[in-house]
């Protein structure tokens, strides 16, 4: 059976990378132009274009076109998903912690 | 520059993964064997057991051979890291969100 990607699979795959999370705390800062994101990383546009996609895919950046330029912000709530899991996983495992040794 | 894979990379590695999602949210419930962890997936041991190297990789697993089986446990506070990295983002990005339109 062939597994596709699912959007938490894809947003845990994006944040496994230094790069991308570094993107994504300088967008939680405001809003960037790709060329802007590029700068302080040293890397080619090209490069940086392909992390940008990755993070798109993830829905955790949304890119609009201005005139000659692609200005990237954060989706407003994008972690939402992946912190709802997380979060269920830490509640069972807290109560495990609790009732251990209890008869 | 090579860039080796920090704890945190490997953590949200790990965690793109249904199958090792589910694993953790067993775990989450109490300790069990490798055995048992292979059952409800229809997988093999061999594949099953990269699974697990995998999430002890990333030190969200401990294992521990005890005669003849290997039993699995959640490590305590294992998303810690990610946890912390996620909520600053929320941080900044809710300061965005609320300066947004300021003058």
């Amino acid at each position: 059976m062939v597994q596709y990607p699912t959007t938490i699979d894809r947003t845990f795959a994006a944040l496994a990378d230094p790069t991308r999370r570094a993107v994504l705390e300088r967008l939680s800062n405001g809003s960037a132009t790709i060329t802007e994101l590029t700068e302080p990383f040293g890397m080619t546009l090209t490069g940086m274009k392909k992390h940008i996609r990755l993070l798109e895919d993830a829905n955790l950046v949304t890119t609009e076109k201005i005139g000659r330029v692609r200005n990237c912000r954060l989706v407003p709530y994008a972690f939402e998903g992946i912190n709802t899991w997380l979060r269920r996983l830490d509640r069972f495992a807290e109560v495990v912690e609790r009732t251990k040794g209890a008869p």
